[in-house]
């Protein structure tokens, strides 16, 4: 059988040491092509030539970084039909959502490449000196954000490509001038290979340095662990799961020298529907819900797991729309055995608690491979004082809808949500919703107004984040373009010659960006 | 004896159960008053009181934030005389000093204050919608920073005000708009007791609500930790030891919900003199480093502890007079007997290392209280590879010269260095010190020129941070009017009619702050 190697295909004449995973495809259940499992020496060798190549100071070259960005996103749209056919067949995703995910995934790229032609991320200062200041003179101090080392990627299984081996922590770290050392998703290894021989391939194009991407492929922790615990990372980004990502931060924070850990665990992203909002477009609601709900397997991590709906018959038949609309579709083809597996298992423990109801009554799933029926479930928004287990994310086409008997109940259902990265609201303008977006921004980190949380624009002001267990750092996001943030650190230059400083601190302003001026904002020299 | 309760005196009658602690003069050894150690009990109210206060909403007046700001500037100045003469005999600081840093502390609460007056800090962020976007529409989407939560904040032995109880942290955070818990430092509590009596008065005058500042005295590392434990504390901003801080560190990583923790921890300070600028300027390098490495007991965070020289006759002459001039100084007062022991042990133990040799040839300290003799002491740039124990701080008035026979072995030595919070180049104009700057900004929050680390100036620019072990938060300051950046997450606002925006967020821009609209930056209305 030929084994796909980091980034490439082999031959039968692998070592009798090498581990091997294979692929699967979700449709079917049936193994794909064999991958070979990293070994420990690889994860050092690809932590160590990204250190090389962050040394190098190659990657400080802006029209590189440019180049790396724009030529990637290029080859990727050049490569799309057959990296859309494999992450199909290991997805199981429908081809329609991976072109989108692919144009996005490119049009991501290109953005930072705007970014960093742009310039001002770096978030120059400048304040002149003042030998009269009072109580200590003061000196010239110029500061800006400088890339912070090699940066660790875990790719997530839900989007093959978006939050994957090119996504959004991968170019925000390329943009941000940091190599990046990807550990691939173990549910598409065959994509991440051809994603990342494409990359590589980009940064060849560009002149940089080879450290400056890198790519293991593994199915077990090991090889994740190692990376985070490599001397050499100095930061880690990471989509999935919250036992997968705790687990990440906590042994990045043993370390020796910790260091950041910015995981997106997804979250319940509550929506809330108003008495009033149901009086006016209840079926223009259902039908934006359900597809919220359903769309890709309901493996999102923005998918709306929790409905806050108005206790009473207007809200009972808004849940029982939306639950024969679900009971209506198709079994979703869920991305992998272990997630499909760890559904069936989080419904199970769903439909055991006392309050809980099914609503629709669609039969299990058949057919072959690794399905879900989508489905809808109820309580009050009243059980949640006492079954807090109401709230676990339930990562497919779930969701649970609680019915509120007055504001308050509403408020104080809320009150015990922990960290998300969406809430949401559906009201009719002139209702007093004020003390609901309040809840809601209290403890997400994106507030989505008669709409939903699913399908996140790529875009300068996007948050994709929120507070603990949505994320590991609640003032970050991993989407739009302050995703950059998290990879830079500050440094601050005292009183140097004018030779010394980089040229967004020189006080011509070359590049022409808007720097911080003794307080004010200005593209002006000084 | 009198008892100093949070923030004010009581009689003898104080229950049996009750811990309590004395200050120290360190100039005599002698006890002052006792301190009342703060209960569990009190670091829950305390945390409770934080999150009420922070759930109320008070703290986003904008208006109240000011007074509050202004209005404890006001009253540390006010109270001036005897907070320093307490600080004075509590930490053995000279006057001089003391004032300079009350006016610092009083600055930067003022400083603080405008920023939040400014309100360009939240970074708003506006893109308008375009519902022809590709691949997928894009929504109106309004992000800007909102407050994080109550913060911790532990106060330094070094600053009994700048980074006490209403320093840096202290400042940013209440503009942040976050209330505070303060632990305050066991070597100065009545200092602390006073400082907050004066913000709680603040707190008062401005109408905010009595958990928006809170005090704790304590002299065990007990209430630290349960205030970093406590579920209602959403960030610490800590200034003092690695081994303090990295506890505090892998305490809040331990909680089921992490925190950040903004540990900053010193470091060395590495200075590099040329050989030109020994030739041109010895006498006044010699000079200003003696003064850096002397003031305050050597006892700053970003006092130059290792000094690279030139090997050769140039080199040794420096290191010899720097050693004569520490020798003629007076015997610095340390800040506390802890302190004092750590720093002979610490001494000892680089005395006891092979290469090294001491320069000076004043006796050690006598006198009454905790003194150390300034002093020097010199080995090779190349000891480094054997011996990286030559890198340990010694926090107090001591230096060590390393002399470099090369540039290679000078950039090999600073390879060895970890991260700092500052790094200082003293050279010639036209010496091509490339090489060393970019090897300090490598590994330094702040790179100084012909300078001296001592004495950080409290501006928009200024970094007081550093990559680990300088800081537990490589991405942030603890000085500077970014330091608000670490008590603020993101939070947008996707398609939200108007009343639901803030102000900061919405088309007519009422406060005209400064925010990016579709990637531009603009102080105009949409």
């Amino acid at each position: 059988m030929a084994v796909l190697l980091l980034g490439g295909v082999v031959g039968d004449d692998v070592p009798s040491m090498t581990t091997t995973f294979n692929s699967v495809d979700p449709r079917t259940g049936e193994a794909g092509p064999a991958h070979r499992e990293a070994t420990p020496a690889e994860v050092r060798a690809a932590a160590a030539a990204a250190e090389e190549a962050f040394r190098s100071g190659a990657l400080r070259d802006r029209e590189a970084r440019i180049a790396l960005l724009r030529g990637a996103a290029a080859r990727l749209r050049a490569a799309g039909d057959e990296i859309v056919a494999t992450a199909q067949a290991e997805t199981g995703l429908a081809e329609a959502r991976l072109r989108t995910e692919l144009e996005r995934t490119a049009g991501q790229l290109e953005a930072f490449g705007a970014l960093v032609e742009a310039g001002d991320y770096v978030e120059a200062v400048i304040d002149t000196p003042d030998p009269a200041a009072k109580p200590i003179p003061r000196p010239d101090v110029r500061r800006m954000l400088v890339p912070i080392g090699p940066v660790a990627v875990f790719g997530a299984s839900n989007f093959p490509l978006a939050f994957s081996t090119a996504g959004g922590d991968t170019a925000s770290a390329l943009a941000s001038a940091n190599p990046v050392v990807v550990k691939g998703h173990p549910s598409h290894p065959g994509t991440s290979a051809l994603v990342a021989a494409e990359l590589e391939a980009a940064v060849r194009d560009a002149g940089l340095p080879p450290g400056t991407f890198g790519h293991l492929a593994a199915a077990g922790t090991e090889v994740g662990q190692a990376l985070v615990g490599d001397p050499a990372v100095a930061a880690v980004g990471f989509t999935g799961s919250y036992a997968g990502g705790r687990a990440i931060f906590d042994r990045a924070a043993a370390r020796p020298e910790p260091i950041p850990v910015y995981a997106e665990m997804g979250s319940v992203n509550p929506i809330v529907v108003t008495e009033a909002a149901l009086r006016e477009r209840a079926e223009a609601i259902a039908e934006g819900l359900t597809a919220s709900v359903a769309t890709s397997g309901g493996q999102l991590c923005t998918k709306p797991g929790v409905v806050f709906v108005p206790a009473g018959a207007a809200g009972d038949a808004f849940a029982a729309d939306v639950a024969a609309r679900l009971d209506a579709g198709e079994p979703s083809v869920l991305l992998n055995e272990r997630l499909r597996d760890a559904l069936r298992e989080a419904v199970g423990r769903l439909e055991a608690l006392e309050p809980v109801r099914a609503l629709g009554s669609a039969p299990p799933a058949g057919g072959p491979g690794f399905r879900h029926q989508p489905a809808a479930y109820r309580a009050t928004a009243a059980d949640l004082a006492d079954a807090p287990e109401l709230l676990e994310e339930h990562f497919g086409p779930v969701v649970l809808f609680l019915s509120y008997a007055s504001g308050d109940e509403l408020l104080a259902a809320l009150a015990r949500i922990e960290g998300q990265l969406t809430g949401s609201l559906h009201a009719q303008p002139g209702e007093d919703v004020a003390a609901v977006v309040e809840a809601l921004a209290a403890r997400a980190g994106r507030v989505v107004f008669d709409g939903f949380p699913t399908g996140v624009a790529v875009t300068h002001g996007m948050q994709h984040g929120g507070p603990f267990p949505a994320t590991t750092a609640p003032g970050h996001t991993s989407v739009g373009m302050t995703a950059v943030r998290r990879f830079l650190r500050p440094v601050a230059f005292q009183n140097a010659p004018a030779e010394a400083l980089p040229p967004e601190l020189r006080d011509e302003n070359p590049l022409g960006i808007w720097r911080r001026v003794d307080g004010e904002l200005t593209r002006e020299p000084l």
